[in-house]
Parts: structure tokens; sequence; C-alpha cells
């Protein structure tokens, strides 16, 4: 099951309000189930670096059906998970990706945010996952 | 100089309406005068291998300010740019990118399409741009 | 908006100078604001891997604004920032990579230095910038 | 044998004149014997697509000491090297790049040079040559 376009421009339009009240300048991604590219956007001032750190942020967390910033805790030194951001053409494992889980529980995509602080990447991202799902569900794996 | 989100964003919108009107599903890719993605979009039943596609196209038009399908025309076997598909990560040089220029003649930018004929690709990317500048001009090289 | 090749030349001449004052061979790199190569020079003793470690500390610094060894600090195991050098193709995050900002605090580029210690990338980095523009300002972002 | 910065920058010099002379707007880039960038240089106007073009010239030129465009001659559909530019990375193989021989008949590195017309790029690179060494010697290989 695939996001579909409305639902990732209700998401987007959901960070970018977010984004403006931080007083951030963002980019914002939306992959489907599989990982792939959806729908983009770039705020004016946002970092030119930033534009595939939120694309790898999306594929992350939906690569792996979890918020980016818990597999960077499982890939430190010495954690059971230690290098896997070498994988997929490369990982981004700090908090600003989030899953996208439909009422069914069904991963239908992902949102990532790139363009400030961890905390505020990721405030705008689950404020784009609000309005088209959810990002936390009691059991793992969800059915993709 | 390059491309605001606002323009990016009406020129997604035209091209979105224009993909419509001819039945068809689009990827739409817009980079600015730096060949950095700027938005992006995609339609529900639009081929996942046009993704890539779109964002080579946009990038290829931009790259050497001139439409896609003028690079593929000089690219061919015996031509006198032939391989040059080779460089900047991989180019596409058929129709469906277009640069963006602005009143000033500054090139601000380009979009990319694909997802149907060359034809229609070409189409799509001309309603994007016609709202937001111009893709013809008299002299070369833009100023960027 | 872009640094010119004259300005280019000027700060690299002007890092050169600084690299023979300090007895040390370098690579020294200028990419404009869309993180584009603009003008590369390399010291007859520098080592061949310093042309890449410039030039991506070039793009390090204009991807994100600010000094690479600034990222180098937030990136560290345990830091918010740990494993961000594996986006953009491969960041460098050790000093010797500087912003240049013109005098409307406009980001048009950045120097990436490599060849010595990070304390004489990082000096003979600053001595490009100085003639050129500047490196810190007090307010974060920069509009680009 | 390596070319030294002081040759690589009169070579430039003297391509950038060409350049300006044709009223064309080039990237200019020179490699050492072993194929690694020596310097760099981006006129204000050059296309952006110019710049991996002309440094991957200037590698194809040395990768076989033999100018780019007597390559693709013979990698054309049924050539003899149909399909070479897939190699290291990319070549490019049409005119605009050629080996610098120094007085010995020594390859010390190579020009590249992308940004007009197969024949402007060829014209400035032979500028460049000029100054510093050969491109042409009745004798193959040369020793490296």
């Amino acid at each position: 099951m695939h996001v579909t376009i409305e639902a990732a421009e209700a998401a987007i339009q959901a960070a970018r309000k977010r984004a403006v009240e931080l007083g951030t300048e963002m980019c914002i991604a939306i992959v489907d189930s599989g990982a792939n590219l959806k729908a983009f956007y770039r705020m004016d001032a946002a970092w030119v670096g930033s534009i595939d750190i939120a694309i790898k942020k999306a594929k992350t967390a939906v690569f792996f059906g979890m918020p980016t910033g818990q597999i960077g805790e499982l890939s430190q030194p010495g954690g059971s998970l230690f290098g896997i951001e070498h994988s997929n053409d490369g990982l981004i494992t700090f908090p600003g990706g989030l899953p996208i889980v439909d009422e069914d529980g069904v991963l239908i995509g992902a949102i990532g945010v790139s363009g400030s602080t961890v905390k505020n990447d990721h405030a705008v991202a689950q404020a784009g996952v609000s309005v088209v799902g959810v990002s936390d569900l009691p059991a793992h794996p969800w059915r993709t």
C-alpha cells in the first residue's frame, strides 16, 4: 500500500505550517512504502545539504518501519546495528524521519525532514504524519 | 538566481493540470539554477522508473541551459556530443526537460517531466514553465 | 548568488600565500552557493588524497552554511548528527571548510582546504575567505 | 612525471584568453599524469554541467594518452571500443580533451575544456596545451 499524492501533499502542508511556526527553513520529503520518492518540498532558505538528508531520512524510516532516531540508538559504536548506515546507498539515523502507518496498521510510506535541530526536524515530521496517519504503534512489524 | 518555492509550486500545479487533461500520470521535478532539487510531485499511477528520469531531465536542462531533446539530437551515434549522458551522474537527453528563464534572461532553474510519450512529457513541461518564465530565448548563453 | 571567478581566484591566492608562510602544501577548492566547483588549485607536493577532501570540505561548508569543524562536533558518536557524513555523497566534517558570506549576509559559496594539520587547513581557509567575505555572522540562517 | 601547478596555471590562462577571443564561457580542467585534478577554472557564465565534462575530458585524455575525440571515433556503434565510456567512472569521448606531453615525450597530464561547440572546446584546449607542451607526437605510447 502506498501513500497517495493527496495524503503526501497534506502531510507536507502540515509540516510546512509547523516549520513556519518554529521559525525554521526545512526540506520535507515523502516516500511511499517502496522507499520511492513521492513528493518533495524545499523552503527558500533551507540548506542545500538538507535535500539529500530529508530524502534519506524518509527512506530510512520506511526501510525499517521505525523512526530514524531509534535506528541511531542501535547504530552507535558497540551497538547491535553499528555501521548500518553504510547500507541502502546511505542511511540517516538521527531524528527527523518517521514512518506513516494507516488506520489498519499498514506501513504506507514515511516522511523525512531536515533543516534545523534534530528536535525541530522531529517536531515538523510529527506534524506532517499527524494529519495522514500515525507513527507509533504497539506491535511491530507492521504489514508492508 | 534560484527559482522560488512559490514559483516551483505554481509550475507543478500547471503541469499537473495539463497532465490530467492529457489523461496521463506523471512525475514532475523542479530544480534550481545549481541543479539542486526544489520540488517534486508524483501522481498516483506514475511509473516508479519515472522518478529518476524526471529529476535527471530537470538537472540536464539546467546543466546546459537548453531543452533536453536538443541535447539528444546532438548526442546520437556520430553526433558531436555522442556519449555526453555519461557525465554528471547520468543525463536524460530526450524531451521532457526545459530550462526556466526569468524576464531578465536569467536561468533560474528547470522542470523535468516523465510518465508518458516524450511528446506528452514535453507538453506537460511546457505547461509548467509557461506560468513562471520562458524556455526559448533568442540568444545563448543566458546569465547564470 | 554565486561567488565570481574573480573572487574565487583572489581567495585562492590569499590562501596559497598563507600556505607558503606555514610551509605547507595544500589543495584549495572553491564552490558556489549550489555546491558546484568554481575553482581548484593543488600545490605541487600536496597529497593526492587531499584533492577530494578539499572539495568535500568546501561542499560541506556550503551545504549547511557553517564551518566544517562545527558539524564535526555534532556528529561524534552519541552526538545529535552522528552519521551525517553519509549524506550528499560524503561529507568531511573536520576543520578546513568555511562558508563565504558577502556583505549583505548572503551565502555565496565556500572554501575547502586540505593538506596539513586541521589547524593549518583552517588557517589557510580563513586567509582565503578574509579577502572576499566573512564566515562568521551573528544570525543564522543566512539567505541563500 | 606530473604537470606543475605553474604550468597548469599557464595553460589555464592561455585557454581563458582563447575562450574570451571566441566569445565563449568555459570550464577548464588540468589533471596530472595520474589523472588526478591539478587545477580547475570555471568562467562566470559557463554551464554548470560543463564542470564534470571538463574534468572527465581531461581524465579521459590522460587515461589513454590521446585526444578525447580520437577515442570517440573508436567508440561508435560497431567500433572497436564501443562502450568504453562505461569504464573509469565515466569517460567523455568527444573533442575538448588533450594530453600534455613534455619535450622529452613524457605524458605529464592533460587539459579538458567544456562550454561551447566541440570545435571551440578543442581550440581552447589546444591554446592551453600550446604554452606548456605538445599533444601530437609521432610515436605512441608515450612514457608515463
